[in-house]
């Protein structure tokens, strides 16, 4: 990620001033703020703002449950058991207000998630900049059949150039033509005097979905554990999941009971359906079990089997 | 209102602590931030956090519109604009958690706002205080017909007092057969060592629902607007618009600029039907135009009327 | 749980009325449509109407993935992968409505649900009945210390007479207060015609949360799932997992595939943190474990074990 | 819109099947459904499913308000009174479920109303169709200056020609890549069985966002009059207030009583603040009033006018 000087001049100001405030603060957000973290080859995400530390959710929660404790160590079990026992509801009294710089089509998958407050940058109002995005060589995966992994799922060679001379030379060519079709310069000048200019909201139906969009992204911690959870798994894709590892990076310095909680209990846990505990119990118990004798699929099987680490 | 010694100490507590913070802080909030604002003979709201100030709509809003001000007065219009245009999401980007302590008949018109976070005392795992809601007199209003206004409406003499004392007894009785069935005292010993005492989630159904709730409620600047404009209606029960009184205040101390354009555009805007809009047309125009000859019921021309201040 | 005649009468109706229809229809729930089921003593829930069947989740899914496929077995697989891999919008593709009477302090509970629909009757601008919840005496239960479980739990004898006594003679109380405040009766006349009566938003502050109250509910499948494993749980309280058990019912004989499904990899299943599933493995390969050497606080290790069916 | 054969004979045989049902149903309605209503050059809205009828808002109404009526003017009378008086939750017991194909930029304004179900057709899992739309010669219009409006505002002669061959131009070349990194056809099979062919999710990041894609998107009636509301307004861009075009078809032959009150109060009615209001009663009353002592800006006095019929 190249930034603007102006970009990085502003982010400086507002991180040279500080105010006093009664409010919960966490130092070591505080050392992050504003600043842009790096995602992708042009993308960032950088915190704006945020409501709340690891001891608001026990504030919260202690009005649920009367009487609490001020005690860290109090507060990092009353956490865990919340998350444990999905009391989501403390979880939504911390909020993190993101600027999040991506791809279109990630932000075609991240807008999925409903509970959250948007405001993305228009492209019928403003001029897109020139950045899209192009995959790096080590993740120009080509289509997995069933099972299969490794190193042959990326693309090699002669066939590897050639698509990054496609993607590269397409977007070059729309942007172009988006360009042309807009006919106004940064200062609003025409630089064809002849011609109208295309309106805005028209030309940049001609960008692919690999041009950079931006937006503020607002979010309580409940659904964003949401949000991470799923858009963190292996299944999701790549250039989506390394949005989510910059985020965990950052939850980790802002709420770290409850990051801990989160990946003990969610990220890192696993749920098993009824026939697949059945088959757990069997097994601790040293019973012979098969797919056959489960009434598990097979398909289902092997995700089972995976799980407990036996494939 | 009277509030236990030991809780305003650690509001006080609360409010000796200040911490350097790089995120918009807003002075005039901060003053008020954690104290009790009474509301009703035992509620109360206060501030807990807050997210962004009247700047943060509109830096948020840029990245819609592309490159802003930072000029107090184009903040000003440029709030007025998104607030007259319906372009609600930039008031998403400010985020405020309230503690309340409210009637339970209350907290139940509350709730029916959706798009907030709350955290409830719950009486499943606590138990309740002898706190019940008692109307005073001047605002004991009697039934009314419809168009029946004015000071025929509140009770009088024997009858308020006949009321005010059928509140009192029925709710003092609720709670001593509560105190009873628990039989638990506040040190968790029983009372009465020869009885088991009901479970908490059982006795408590025998509570009216005057008694007092508490939780906390967490919203969107957007969204608050939009309960503020519903509940502080005229038409919303006087036992909820008193806390959106409160509520007024204490947004105007967070963000002027954006309370003013509610205010003006929304709190005491006006929304005119197509055939209103007609009938205003032609008065403009000094046109004679009569219920019966605009189409529009006489209920509905009533509220017409009464909108253009000619009843 | 009884009904007026009246009412039964209106439910018979549109019984007895059919037409027809392009939409998707499931035979097994029209036979249940517009019928009371009994919950409580004086509760009910009925579908008042529904939107899709188990096809109609395939269908949704397949705009997903592409052209499907239309056999019954097939169907029933690709529900079951969906639940599995929690890809939740198809069910969001199913819709129910139902009509619900229930007391008001489960109601409380019930509404922190936030995504449906509601609409309550409402006891500002209608007098409510003369119906209160008494729990019935195997359900007395008394307030449990923490593993203390078994007939213990409920009260005995004297003491469960009394308390029985006591919520009916204070219902009862209340309710003959909130009748003599309103002075109204069923025709709207004034029992007594010297005095005005207390508005109807006031005089119901005196009911006790008991009192049942009723509303029209709609939800989509998906966050009916959700509602159903949190308040179907055997840690929710007792009067509001009676209605979660009349729904499944009722989901069953609507979208047995989901039903199914769900009642496998979510109702039944459990959920097993990264610490957790590291014992389970090590079990498996009979390895030996305590609480001491798995960094498993004692609270969390009576779970696991307990979900294993080792206690 | 031209459609496959293939899926016009699976829309017919839905059509052709009928079965019997307790339900509210709307004959009208039966009429349209799943019947493909052409929009823009390759899209379509068709109706899947839908949930009650304008009886079914006043029925939600009645638990509220009591005792109703079922006579058809009183509905009509209830409904504009509900709408009127900004009553919104019984018109969210109506739903209503479509299947759409538009272009991924009107997708990406659509999926902003955030209270709806959405599944979309997944570029990731299945092969895109080479569908893109192309504005029509008289929607080409240039960027406007404010004000400016008129036939000045569509681009003429060469330019439209130029525009209209550069879309066309980068929407094929972009999809031929997009076809030849793929290296798959419509059977699965290898074009060119050197290669190995690049992931469908990559892949994809090449096209504009012009081409067309599709979802099933299911939404109560309330939130279904806001989206209408918002995107059917003349700020909205023309390619999505088509589709609200349609929509406002379907629900006029769906809920007609609804779907009048909300022409009248929302679609064609205004909203005035508190000094637009001041600047009304004055005009009435024959006094003089201008901008510069209306305390209103000159550009909302223009709007102002605007609406009042004075410009």
């Amino acid at each position: 990620m190249t930034m603007d000087k102006k970009y990085l001049e502003e982010i400086q100001e507002l991180r040279d001033e500080t105010k006093p405030t009664h409010r919960a603060t966490v130092q070591s957000l505080e050392d992050l703020i504003y600043k842009p973290i790096s995602v992708l080859d042009h993308g960032f995400i950088r915190v704006i703002d945020y409501m709340g530390d690891d001891s608001a959710i026990v504030q919260a929660a202690r009005v649920s449950y009367g009487k609490g404790t001020k005690q860290k160590t109090m507060d990092r079990g009353l956490i865990n058991y919340l998350m444990r026992h999905r009391h989501s509801t403390p979880f939504e009294m911390c909020e993190i207000k993101f600027h999040v710089k991506l791809p279109i089509f990630v932000a075609r998958q991240w807008i999925r998630h409903r509970t959250a407050n948007v405001n993305e940058y228009s492209a019928r109002y403003s001029i897109m900049d020139k950045e899209f995005y192009t995959p790096s060589r080590d993740h120009l995966a080509c289509q997995s059949s069933i099972n299969k992994q490794g190193r042959d799922d990326i693309l090699q060679g002669e066939e590897a150039e050639r698509v990054l001379m496609l993607l590269k030379r397409d977007a070059e060519q729309c942007y172009a033509s988006y360009d042309e079709m807009l006919n106004e310069d940064a200062e609003g000048n025409k630089p064809d005097p002849s011609r109208d200019g295309l309106t805005r909201e028209l030309a940049r139906i001609n960008l692919p979905v690999s041009f950079y969009t931006q937006w503020y992204w607002k979010i309580d911690l409940h659904n964003l554990f949401h949000f991470m959870s799923l858009r963190g798994d292996p299944h999701a894709q790549y250039e989506i999941r390394v949005y989510v590892d910059a985020m965990l990076e950052i939850v980790k310095n802002w709420v770290p009971f409850a990051y801990e909680a989160f990946m003990e209990h969610r990220f890192h846990g696993s749920n098993f359906s009824k026939s697949g505990l059945d088959v757990i119990k069997k097994l601790i118990n040293g019973e012979h079990v098969s797919q056959e004798t489960s009434g598990i699929s097979a398909r289902e099987w092997g995700e089972l089997m995976g799980k407990l680490g036996k494939v």
